[in-house]
């Protein structure tokens, strides 16, 4: 243990090996505050060498290491169970200047997505992943969790943004692919392999992200329709006749009318309706036009609010964005994170009420997603002491729908028991296996993606 | 070897299994004729369970096996060593019909290119990823080799098309992930692991793949520059003016020479340049306007001749298709396939004439590629008995410079000497215990992708 900290000490200065209870306590609980774990101590590496360093210092000891990042996660997997030591990233902030001609650019884990936003739009160009914890989640856990946002129906997921990584093995190996090739079949794509691999595999220490095009014109509609199925209608019309799609956010009254008092929002329209669709459009021209003209075509429409100035067009996100404050406001939900095939969407959320009730008869439910990936955020309420049996009854109906219990929020500690509704035995024993020959002691983020095994 | 094949054709029907030379022969050697390697048999099998079962009787004989799709390989990668028990997919030809809400299609490893996009389009859909080979390029070896094309400048190569798969390891257990969620975090993406995993990891048996919008507006330029320098300018004048950019493909006078001569196509100007690039703008609208427009803001264009009907389209794509068979035509090659970074490309482009000359002082070089992957394919006829070193030279050229030594083709056999130069010690040891958890006998395209250790 003293011989540990003394070489973690030596490799990244004394001053960034934090032991003291008060120092280390930020580190230890999410945000969210249902996930908390003393961590052995946090060491705050200032780079890829530093990294490597600790990497091998706990090799050498046999220590279990947790990896974070901006700390914003919601499956408990940056935060330790208890005794790890806790790898914080947050002061690898090297960021390159933007490479124009590739429109790429190399950033340290430890960059926010906000400030890599504001770097790539100094440049006119724009980050493709956009998501409400933008100021402090680090580009390292987006990565590492493969995030994905409100911008996905466009742009992908952050593993679609990633064209090279540069990690380090447990054993402090370093990989480093940042030439950001936009073709490279020289065997196993290593860097997809570590996006979404929950830091189980290696530690990401830079990346290398695609940029997308500056869009200075959007235009957003808030639309009305009878329920899923209309939505699903909306998000049809807007794929075929919107080249310029940029989001497609599913809302129900329930969520609607929560949002509206927790953030004092006028009503949107003179009646409530059963579902919502927001609609964005962005482009290099003004999208209000073609906007309106695919909404006048599609029948599914009952009402509508477009926007295309910046103050409009906050306050229709607004309704949006403001769901995961306004929940959180009115307690500590079982989060859930869901989809499936889009066809499904419309079953699923008839089914969902029912099954929570069941599983909570007092429970509330708050559902809001991203319609064009067929993801629903499921949120629920007052389920005191039956966490359990309502993720248990949700996730199943996903399963039975062929769907992923963990659509981009990642497995974490929260749903490890739960993995196998998602990928079968054959597949968990796969990457099992490649998990042990990526890191043979276990020693990256244990009890994280799977099961410990007794 | 008398139980294998009647455990063979106990799984395949014996008709299946070809043990005869003459119905071997076409198997055996690929289309370019450069690789070619005697099967122990081939076996071809009609679904995945008869996949599972072959492997299942290779697994127990302890014998190694070959996987080909439709022979079109530029690696050797589909062809025996010698001995190996061949598995052709070309039956497995299942064509599900369109999910036209989803935009994706669940398609048999057999099924072809050309048929694919038959079947898609005929739903106002189309693929992704397009290439010459497409009569004969099935979708496994498709997805299998990651294989690129020209419309990776719009949507990627097909690892950017996939969206679910369904494997058979070496053991025979099926792997099925073909529910096409476009977001789902649930531990390693091995869709992905198995694309450009070239037949080493798994035996893909279905693909699940996005489909693209089907733009029937097209409009084409050839356009004459001074050099690559002037070619990069027009990549970033269409990149930046041309939202429908979905081809940028370069051309040097002397391929354009060769392929006129052999083409018996006219002159497309006046006066013959340095260098060419077709750049290709689709949209639902006509893109003429749009691109004489970019074409016109560009001071690098010394000449240009634009078409929107098919058979101008066609005639200007001519010059650029016609470079493979017309270098075949003029003698067997040596082919490489490279990339580097874009900014690189006119320093790469340079240095290769010298490079080339020393290494063959004879051999006659042609080269072309696309553009905006920093992507060259690299001939260099009349090399007789330099061919490793033509290799050498120009592939050390590609790795000083940041660059893939096999950008779109793969490594296959024809490789993996190289290999290094690409991928560092680490990560070559990383690939080999990836490969060694996933196929631990190694029977999976053994002397594929990694030299045999001895």
């Amino acid at each position: 243990m003293t011989d540990l900290l003394g070489r973690l000490a030596a490799a990244v200065g004394p001053a960034h090996v934090l032991v003291d209870p008060d120092l280390r306590a930020p580190y230890e609980t999410d945000w969210t505050r249902r996930f908390t774990g003393a961590a052995r101590c946090v060491v705050r590496p200032a780079d890829t060498a530093q990294v490597a360093a600790v990497l091998r210092a706990c090799a050498a000891a046999g220590a279990p290491v947790t990896v974070q990042g901006g700390n914003t996660g919601l499956v408990g997997g940056g935060v330790p169970a208890g005794g790890e030591v806790l790898l914080s990233l947050g002061r690898l902030t090297e960021l390159e200047p933007v490479d124009r001609l590739a429109a790429q650019v190399t950033a340290g884990a430890g960059v926010t997505l906000e400030r890599l936003q504001r770097h790539a739009r100094a440049a006119g160009l724009d980050v493709g992943v956009d998501l409400a914890a933008r100021s402090a989640a680090t580009v390292g856990g987006l990565v590492a969790t493969n995030a994905g946002g409100v911008r996905v129906v466009r742009y992908g997921s952050m593993r679609e943004q990633l064209t090279g990584v540069e990690a380090v093995l447990s054993d402090g190996t370093v990989l480093r692919r940042l030439a950001g090739l936009a073709k490279d079949n020289t065997g196993y794509d290593l860097t997809q392999l570590l996006a979404g691999s929950e830091g189980t595999l290696a530690v990401i220490t830079r990346v290398r992200l695609r940029l997308v095009p500056l869009l200075p014109a959007r235009a957003v509609a808030l639309v009305a329709v009878d329920g899923v199925a209309g939505a699903l209608d909306v998000l049809a019309a807007a794929r075929s006749g919107l080249p310029g799609l940029s989001a497609a956010e599913l809302m129900l009254a329930d969520g609607l009318e929560l949002v509206r008092a927790h953030g004092r929002l006028p009503a949107p329209f003179g009646a409530a309706h059963p579902a919502y669709v927001l609609v964005e459009s962005a482009g290099r021209t003004d999208q209000t036009d073609v906007l309106l003209e695919v909404l006048a075509g599609c029948p599914a429409v009952r009402d509508a609010t477009v926007a295309a100035d910046a103050t409009g067009v906050a306050r229709l996100w607004a309704y949006r964005e403001t769901h995961t404050e306004a929940i959180s406001a009115a307690g500590v939900p079982v989060k859930l994170d869901v989809s499936v095939p889009v066809r499904a969407l419309p079953g699923l959320v008839a089914a969902l009420p029912p099954a929570v009730a069941a599983a909570a008869p007092a429970a509330r439910l708050v559902v809001f997603g991203h319609l064009g990936e067929g993801n629903l955020h499921v949120n629920v309420l007052d389920a005191r002491g039956a966490a359990d049996a309502v993720t248990d009854a949700v996730l199943r109906l996903v399963a039975d729908r062929d769907g992923s219990i963990s659509s981009e929020h990642g497995v974490g500690r929260a749903k490890t028991a739960w993995l196998g509704l998602s990928r079968d035995a054959a597949q968990v024993a796969l990457m099992r296996r490649i998990r042990a020959a990526v890191d043979p002691a276990g020693l990256l983020n244990p009890g994280v993606l799977f099961e410990e095994k007794d």
